[in-house]
C-alpha cells in the first residue's frame, strides 16, 4: 500500500535492535486519515471472508482494527493486557512474549465477546515475530471461535512471524512488508502471499 | 445524543460502586459505527475551535478520539500509561488516580507530539471524577500547549468532574449525561453546559 509505505519512508525511524518507530502516525500520535485508508484496504482484501467480528490487541491494534470494522460493519474486540474490574471473574487469558518490551504480556478476552461460532478476522499493527497474533489465535481457539484471516499494517519479513503463522493455512495480508531495516535505511519488499 | 443514550439503556450494565459497564460497545468490544457517529457529533460541537490536535488517554479514549480526528482532519495523540522503548528518554508525565482501578495511573506524552503552540481538544470516554482529564490538561500545560475544549462520551454528573474542570473556563461537552446510577436503573439528564 503506497500511502503507508510513503509515510514510513517519511516519518518512520529506525531505533536499532530491529525496532521501527512509527510513533508519529500509528503508535502514540495517530493519523486518522491514514488509518481510515488502511481500514478501507483491509476491508477490500478480506471482503469475501464470512467474518462476524474483528479481534485485535490493545493498544496499537485498536486504530486499524476500528477503521476496518467501520468499513466491514463489524464489532471490534480488543484483547486487554490487564483485567479491568468490569470483566467477569472467569476470562480467557494467554501470555505472549513482547519483542519491543522484552517481557511477557498477557492477552485477556472476556467470554462475553468471543464465543463459540464467532468467525474472526485478526487485525494488528505489526507482524514481527508473530507472537501477539499467535496469542490472539490461541484465545480464539479456546473460546471455540474460528480465525479466518490475519491482516497487519506492517510486516517485518525478517522476524519469522509469517512462518510461525503459515501452518494455520489462513490468508495473511500485510499492507507493507519490510525486508531489511538497519542504519542504512528501510528496504520494502512486495508482499509474498499465502 | 440519542443514539448513545439508547445504546447505554440497552447494553450498559450497572456494576455497583458507581461503575457503569459499557464493555459491549465502548471498552472491550467496540462498535465502530457508534464511535463514528460520536466522532461526527464531537466534530459538530467543536468545529469552531481553532484546534490543531486531539489529545486523549489510552485505552478507551482512543476510539472516540480517532473518529473525532477523522472528521476534524486532525492528528490524535494518546497519552501512554507505560513508557514504550520508542519514546525519548525525557518525556512529560503526570499521575492521575483511577476511580475504577483504585490506584494511580501514569499519563505519559512525548515532547515530540505535544508542543508549545499546540491548540488541543481533549476527547475521552468518561467524565467522572475528572482526574484523567485534569491530568491531560496538566500535560498540555507543561508542554506549553493550550487546551481549548473537552469532550466526553458519557458524563456521570454526580462524581464532580465538571466542577473540577469548570475553573478552566473551557467548553465541556458530554454526549450523554447520567445523573443517577444504581440498582434501580440509569437516569439521564440534559447536559448542563458551561
Amino acid at each position: 500500500m503506497e500511502l503507508l509505505k510513503e509515510r514510513i519512508r517519511r516519518d518512520g525511524k529506525y531505533l536499532g535492535n530491529g525496532i521501527l518507530k512509527v510513533d508519529r502516525f500509528i503508535n502514540h500520535q495517530v493519523d486518522p486519515s491514514l488509518m481510515d485508508a488502511c481500514g478501507a484496504e483491509f476491508a477490500r482484501l478480506f471482503k469475501d471472508l464470512p467474518v462476524n467480528k474483528i479481534l485485535t490487541a490493545e493498544i496499537s491494534g485498536i486504530a486499524p482494527a476500528l477503521m476496518t470494522g467501520k468499513y466491514l460493519n463489524l464489532p471490534v474486540v480488543y484483547a486487554r493486557k490487564t483485567k479491568p474490574v468490569t470483566m467477569p471473574p472467569t476470562v480467557y487469558i494467554t501470555v505472549a512474549p513482547s519483542h519491543t518490551k522484552g517481557n511477557n504480556v498477557e492477552l485477556i478476552v472476556s467470554p462475553e465477546y468471543l464465543e463459540k461460532g464467532d468467525q474472526v478476522l485478526i487485525i494488528d499493527d505489526f507482524l514481527a515475530s508473530g507472537a501477539t497474533i499467535a496469542g490472539l489465535v490461541r484465545l480464539a481457539d479456546v473460546a471455540g471461535a474460528q480465525v479466518l484471516g490475519i491482516g497487519t499494517l506492517i510486516e517485518k519479513t525478517f522476524e519469522g512471524g509469517r512462518a510461525l503463522l503459515q501452518p494455520l493455512g489462513l490468508p495473511i495480508h500485510a499492507l507493507v512488508s519490510i525486508s531489511r531495516l538497519d542504519e542504512d535505511g528501510i528496504e520494502f519488499t512486495d508482499e509474498f502471499e499465502n
